[in-house]
């Protein structure tokens, strides 16, 4: 092909540290911990110094929640006790005491629906905290609070500032930020809560929110909460090269099983097992691009599309209803892990 | 009648200076100056140390503008104009420079309609301060950045703590808040535009935000800009008792105009002559009640319509078209007075 | 006075039969059956068409729900459970079978809070009607679909043309209409459920829908459900005399109870008890206007209000708040009584 | 690979008529008209019963405007007026008169914004019928109703049967629907208007409203106008190997000029000329699926993703911002082509 492929120009950044720590954990000693509840699982990761300095993430906890479909009700429930339950350990984990002031910043813009998640939750949260100012605080509430700071691009003010600012006047003793983030797989979209105690950097995500906000910058502890709601072109067709390899694997190891020829294709979830092609085989299928390593593949895929405009973010077109789900999964599974006394709400 | 009425239960507060003034300019050396364009009256008003001891309203300037529906779009661009100009002359009066930073402050509650014309008021703001951050900003542009604080009623926060908060973090050399006011007459509700560098006292408007916001309290020069968009029952029915006083004055003075037997009374505006009922005449019509003087009759009503729970503050069914169309004006004519090169947003 | 006032301009129309009803109730043989369950006061009239005649109410069956604050959870869940109640009773009274198919109707402008009521309770409506034709409507569920005919103000459509053609199209066998009505009293404003199966005559609330909507107009049964979300400022005035003389009887008959001095007149509601004025004491106390009839003082007000532009239609400030709820009590209410499995939506 | 590809599990269906042309037009006798004005492409196709059953779209006249973001101020006026001059000919073409009666049609959900394109358009419409019923209607202006009809999913009602019988009763002498559509390639997405006189077919777009609406099935002529907002992952993916050929076809052309190196990529459309890989550099660089045509192509993909659920349906996150722009354009088009006296609405 004579002029070389520049493989460097594709910076690739996750949200999520679950996405960072399973492209490189053989190498590292990096451990989690992997749990199943009702179809969900939650994988819960500590980073040290030495594993921090290994991803590119910084040191603390993360907890990721993988689960289905939201707007399925019962599902739903079953998600929001999950969330909420995780919730309450990292208070525990935190020290936070129950009648500790916490405020919760909704980042995002609240017009922009595939950004809106953050304010979208900061809707379903019991706020209490001017009740307390009024001495009618019942028992069984803390003290709460909530900002939406909006986006930089329609308030002209740095949203990190603002928050800074905020949180210097009223002094809270833990700081909960919800965000929409990009996320690095097509299966995770709209799928999966990250929470983590190490801060957030946002600007990686949707938003461009760009300076850190963690306990080092506002003086507070900080418990970051995103879900990824939009993916780029890259990723979709960078995942579908992937599912390429394995639907053809599969088909290779199967096509002898007479029974198989009966079950309908679209039946059959073949990324649940470990089908994977030889290098061979790969290049037999898709070329010289089949011999890419994943890095090397998604950084082609952004040198063809981004000269021609083409590498879209995007969202699916249920957007609207996914994201008010999820707001409620947010706004309620937060009430219950802060308040004693709220528990469907 | 043997009880008699505690006449000050019904402390009458208005956030129109022009109606503190009205109600006893000639008693004291209040100047004010009255100026008429394209149907549009502008009154200006300096209360310096006495007068404002004299009315109860801080010391400062007040501009008033008075008009008709804004629903009409030519009556809106008029409004519009002279709401702008008048700014302007504000900006130069107190100095503000042509690249000085400004911040404008929506309050209110976005999702209460007679109370949202501030955040509606933003919506319609051009945003630049980010730009020049990213130094982009065009020629004829300053640096503007808006905040929409909520209502502590949902964000658990008092009001003026987050706007002094952000003052800090800011530095801005000039804040501009906007805000919906209470109304002490029907004639004036939705019809007035009220700007004063004096500050706002909120809590006497419609929301509550309570504490002062003015240039002692958070370091900086305030405009505040209001709109009466409620008016509270005692209003309506005292009002609707000084309307009875007029009308029958000018029946009593028209009855033997054959003339007017032909024009409906509907075609009659009597409120724009003076149509005044003697003593006698008005406790004829309406007895006990007829001899009250304006502060007595509201103390009444109050004291009848408190208890049970009716002195209602109530706004026009048309609400939300008002409220749209005053966000546009108060939008646009900031953009109009504060960038040189906006003229027609 | 020399000049008479016309009496008759101000044609007092209510869109409630127990108002109607009210102010001859003793000189007819119409009867009304009154209930209270827990703070809620249900009435029912069946008018035949004598008592059509006497009030000027179209025959048929006229249930009136009362009620406090909505907004209030508690009180919201049993305004629900009892009108979903009454309307199950109305489908046996009309033979309304279980599988029958039922269109709802939302009357009213959804841009427009005081008038969304209609729309609003769309929105919380089960709709199962596509599921039958997809065959998979669940066991427990009946036929349900809806329409938001919008207003001609904003469709160019006569509302009553579209709902005639749509019942055409979809040959449904009872047709459910939900609106917001104008209310001639302040105590029922927001505060009142109506259900009736004589049809609806709007154009005498706030919308302007004007042909008739009943059984023979659309050849189906008609249920017709209304709330009083806005009240003009002649009932406000004329309510407002009604609570002085009150207040005044009230006055007179404590005066020397040295006990009632200790208590603050603010914890008294001298509405729940008869406390009426004799004729000279009303006209001590407001004159010539003491002297008139409920009928002639609101003509009154009218021929002073109207002239010069101040008889608004209002409403309380909290409307978006309210509109929520009653939307909420409306839709869920007619979901447990069209569907027997659905029992808390 | 053993286990052959079933190739024609996807039914490719693309809504845009020069979509469907594209791929085939050397094969038929189909001539379409190209025109450019300020960076805009007008395509005219006319489809005759050959050409009809060439391609599988009805026949009539296709008109197709392609352009750049409209989110750019400039940019959305120029294409606003091209779009109603396209509409002023097609009206002509159809002779419709001055006068007659219009009723449009905005199909889809308007809480689901990538589907809200036709409720959105609508409430840009100049709606005046009701002007003409009260004999109000201005020179210069003609008939002109809407209707909202809602998606099935949420009405329960057959979209088309609710369209059917609204005609019935009103009587238009034209009907106007506007739709969100689907679309078969990235770089129309959001960048697309198609008006025809040949009707609609619901369902193949993101809506699912099923039944034609044409001028056979309602009596009356029909322009429908559809914008692509969505695109499924089995299109991006596709368009994908495309931009790959001609980025390795660009590559190998420029590598011996030293200039070009010196450019950076990111500046380089080459999709603007033709860049063109051989069948055998093709193979090399994507081996087996290299050597696939376009239909093949797709065909693998989807029933790669299918069984998955990965062929998702997305819109760009910027959604909000475009769906509103465009039905900007497409309403402020209709009424300048419907009415003489408008110009800038």
């Amino acid at each position: 092909m004579g002029h070389e492929i520049n493989l460097e120009k594709y910076h690739i950044r996750t949200d999520l540290a679950i996405e960072a720590i399973a492209n490189i954990k053989s190498e590292t000693g990096i451990k989690s911990h992997v749990e199943k509840k009702e179809k969900i699982t939650i994988t819960s990761v500590f980073l040290d110094e030495k594993g921090s300095n290994h991803i590119g993430k910084p040191e603390g906890v993360y907890i990721t929640i993988e689960f289905d479909d939201v707007t399925d009700y019962h599902n739903q429930e079953n998600v929001k006790q999950i969330f909420s339950e995780q919730l309450k350990e990292m208070l525990t984990f935190l020290k936070i005491d129950s009648d500790d002031l916490v405020l919760i910043v909704g980042l995002g813009n609240e017009k922009s629906t595939p950004d809106s998640l953050g304010p979208m939750a900061i809707n379903n949260i019991v706020v209490t905290n001017h009740l307390y100012m009024l001495n009618s605080l019942g028992d069984g509430f803390r003290r709460v609070c909530v900002l939406k700071p909006g986006v930089m691009g329609t308030t002209g003010i740095e949203t990190s500032d603002l928050i800074t600012s905020s949180v210097k006047g009223l002094n809270p003793d833990l700081v909960i930020v919800i965000d929409s983030l990009a996320s690095q797989s097509v299966e995770r979209l709209n799928k999966t809560i990250q929470m983590t105690d190490s801060g957030i950097h946002p600007g990686s995500g949707i938003g461009n929110h760009r300076k850190k906000i963690n306990k080092e910058t506002i003086g507070v502890p900080v418990i970051a909460i995103g879900v990824p709601t939009v993916v780029d072109a890259v990723t979709i067709v960078s995942d579908t090269f992937n599912y390429m390899h394995k639907h053809f694997s599969y088909s290779k190891q199967n096509i002898d099983n007479p029974i198989d020829r009966l079950i309908p294709i679209t039946k059959i979830n073949y990324l649940k097992q470990q089908y994977n092609l030889k290098k061979d085989d790969k290049e037999k299928l898709l070329g010289m691009v089949g011999s890419l390593n994943d890095n090397e593949l998604k950084q082609l895929i952004f040198e063809v599309l981004t000269p021609i405009g083409y590498n879209l973010m995007v969202t699916p077109k249920e957007v609207d209803f996914v994201i008010k789900k999820l707001g409620e999964v947010i706004g309620n599974g937060i009430n219950r892990a802060l308040h004693k006394n709220v528990t469907n709400l």
